[in-house]
């Protein structure tokens, strides 16, 4: 089979063979096909499309690239959460455990932040001494302990995603919806779960800009999903403000710790709480939404999900005291608040300026071997729909150069509105698909 | 300027500046951008097109991208042909002479062929000695002593054109009007010329199969030829069966000089005539087609063009004796005859076989790197529309190797057609634009 015949092929818009397919995710991981084929065929992709039958097959082939994990040892049913990413999502920290603690087994392997939204792994790894680097061995024997883990990919983990993600994002070729479909369901695939619930951002943080385009992906990761075996459901969530008041690493985990003690944002509560139900339905724990959903706030009234998160940090190498004593984590060495210049009501939070703002602190990484500073970040006072006087604070800034911050500050000053009249509350949870 | 932001233009059907457009052919000459972004480029604009702005800008900058020939110190109007290529398509060699013996200057450069279509410089280097790689010097002197010249393109002219249509060659992004346009027509420029004749084939042994795609490329570099400052017209003309009786080097330039000596076939000699008489009006040396036409004849008749092409082979180095005795050109060592396997009439020589065939015996080249022979060929010793008898020569084949032979025969047999009525003939010259 010859690389240019597959790319004319989807240029003119035929149909690729499951085998074509196979072709292009094998060479794009093991380089036999040089990248500017690669490269020609991701661009006809993304222009000309992919059936659901082509989308399928290619997320099966490039879940195939590499290490597929079995957990034929562990038992019970095993079911993970995916977001597309949003500004102050935080939820993997309060689900994965509540999850478990109905009996869920979670084995998370998350990739790290890029651009405005932030990463699972840079949250964790800012407990100190936590190890998002377990190999298969420690993860398979963490989930026969305590039932969930929360990893990094491996490199060994979809290297055809891998190579195929890098040449997208140097070629235009990333807002395809198959392409998309392929690279997040292919490294699910590859953890060897049962079932999926995938968060979809939709609005000004998230990747997907209208809840029609999100519900348009949902419903291509759903279909794919099922199609290769795995039960996967979505919800689509509102991501024009920031999620919680915490956005950064070590701020939004203690946001994650207050939410596990009952004290937590109540969006963040409740989106937590929802998608961990649904995780429980999945897992055939329960048999219904109401039913899931009252385990699962079982499991945080009683404190069973604090527990788990407890001994997830522990059997990581983490500091558990952290999860008493806030003083473990490092502080940025200094706060600015930038506050209301009226009366009034916060009528908007720009999801996407606090997201580039705390990027720009440091909290972020605009490129993948950049490292994230865990102490840095914006924590929301007045939330939208809450009533402020001129002069108090609106968001607090926890910075560590003035540099940085004189960069960041334009972009949440502007993404703070007040106005005389509370807003209309906005729906967190838009749509689903199943 | 980034190349994906450019390619994310093109990808969401925006125009590219001229800006843009210089930056991408640069970066195509220079290797500023990677391969893979230049294909995903060319992908793209394959797939969504280019504006008639955007073609001359893109032929304009790759031109641009290395040498331009200036012709100042030599006086008279400068005017080539261009064929996109078919099989038996000689004119060149009986044109350019017949051009020049009228008084167009005719710096003519022109490149290898490749797959089943022949090039004139592999033509010319059948002539023993002939020497096709003139510098600018020995060319700018060999204009101002006989007006004419038949070289090979340096590798410094449109530096880019190499590289995308390498590109484009393993990508599937040939089939495009505006990269054809601006590849064809970044060469031509760069050749100094004021006036350019484009002979644009359709049919079976073309590059474009229908006359009506033959007719939008002739437009497209029409337009893009004038508005780059060189006059350009076009001719269609038919590409079903060969062009007269001669498929290959050697019994090519025969036949060409047969025809300049008035003996050649009717086609071959009427559409060298035509498309001679279209450059000498182009350079303002007549008034209207008819008074260039008898121009033309005129230098044909008069053994002036026959003259012109002897001054040619004797100022780069070949053996001008050959122009009248054709011993000394190669010889195939062996000979085959294809008969008609019945009573009537030829009603088809399907000219992509007859091509095809020819360049399996060695007329042709695979890969650019591949040398031809000069010696092996193919002769129609039957037209289509004359009559045959069973077991008579439909076909002369010209061989060296018999495994050739054996691989070349049932394309030349299956292009073959015999019939009990003599056919429709075919007009040859199926439309025009200017």
């Amino acid at each position: 089979m010859r690389a240019v015949d597959v790319i004319r092929k989807k240029r003119d818009r035929q149909e690729l063979t499951r085998d074509e397919i196979e072709a292009f995710a094998r060479a794009a991981a093991d380089g036999s096909w040089p990248d500017y084929q690669l490269s020609a065929l991701l661009m006809a992709i993304f222009l000309n499309g992919m059936t659901a039958d082509e989308t399928a097959a290619l997320t099966a082939a490039m879940a195939n690239s590499g290490t597929r994990y079995r957990w034929d040892d562990v038992p019970g049913p095993k079911v993970d959460k995916h977001s597309t990413g949003g500004v102050g999502d935080k939820t993997s920290l309060v689900l994965a455990p509540l999850a478990a603690a109905c009996g869920v087994i979670v084995p998370m392997m998350s990739g790290r932040g890029l651009g405005h939204t932030g990463g699972t792994l840079d949250k964790l790894e800012s407990i100190p001494g936590f190890r998002v680097g377990l190999d298969r061995e420690e993860l398979r024997r963490q989930l026969q302990a305590i039932g969930v883990g929360m990893i990094g990919q491996s490199a060994n983990v979809a290297p055809a995603d891998r190579k195929l993600y890098a040449l997208r994002d140097v070629t235009g070729a990333v807002e395809s919806i198959p392409l998309i479909t392929a690279s997040i369901l292919s490294k699910k695939l590859a953890e060897g779960i049962d079932g999926l619930v995938m968060d979809v951002k939709a609005g000004r943080g998230a990747f997907m800009k209208t809840p029609e385009d999100a519900k348009t992906l949902a419903e291509s990761i759903v279909r794919v999903g099922n199609t290769n075996g795995v039960r996967t459901e979505a919800l689509i969530t509102s991501m024009d403000v920031p999620l919680g008041r915490a956005v950064g690493n070590a701020v939004e985990v203690i946001e994650c710790l207050e939410t596990l003690k009952g004290r937590g944002p109540k969006d963040v509560e409740d989106l937590s709480v929802t998608l961990a139900a649904r995780m429980v339905r999945l897992a055939g724990l329960a048999k219904t939404d109401a039913e899931a959903e009252s385990q699962v706030r079982r499991a945080l009234a009683s404190g069973a999900g604090l527990e788990k998160f407890r001994q997830i940090i522990e059997r990581q190498g983490g500091d558990s005291r952290i999860v008493d004593d806030y003083a473990g984590f490092a502080r940025a060495p200094r706060r600015a608040t930038i506050a209301a210049d009226r009366n009034g009501f916060v009528t908007d939070l720009n999801a996407e300026g606090i997201g580039i703002g705390a990027s720009i602190l440091g909290a972020g990484r605009a490129r993948a071997e950049d490292r994230a500073d865990h102490a840095v970040g914006v924590v929301v006072r007045t939330l939208v729909g809450q009533e402020v006087k001129s002069g108090e604070a609106v968001l607090e800034v926890h910075y560590r150069d003035s540099t940085a911050l004189a960069a960041a500050l334009p972009l949440l000053r502007g993404a703070i509105r007040v106005g005389d009249a509370p807003p209309t509350m906005r729906e967190l949870i838009l749509g689903e698909v199943r």
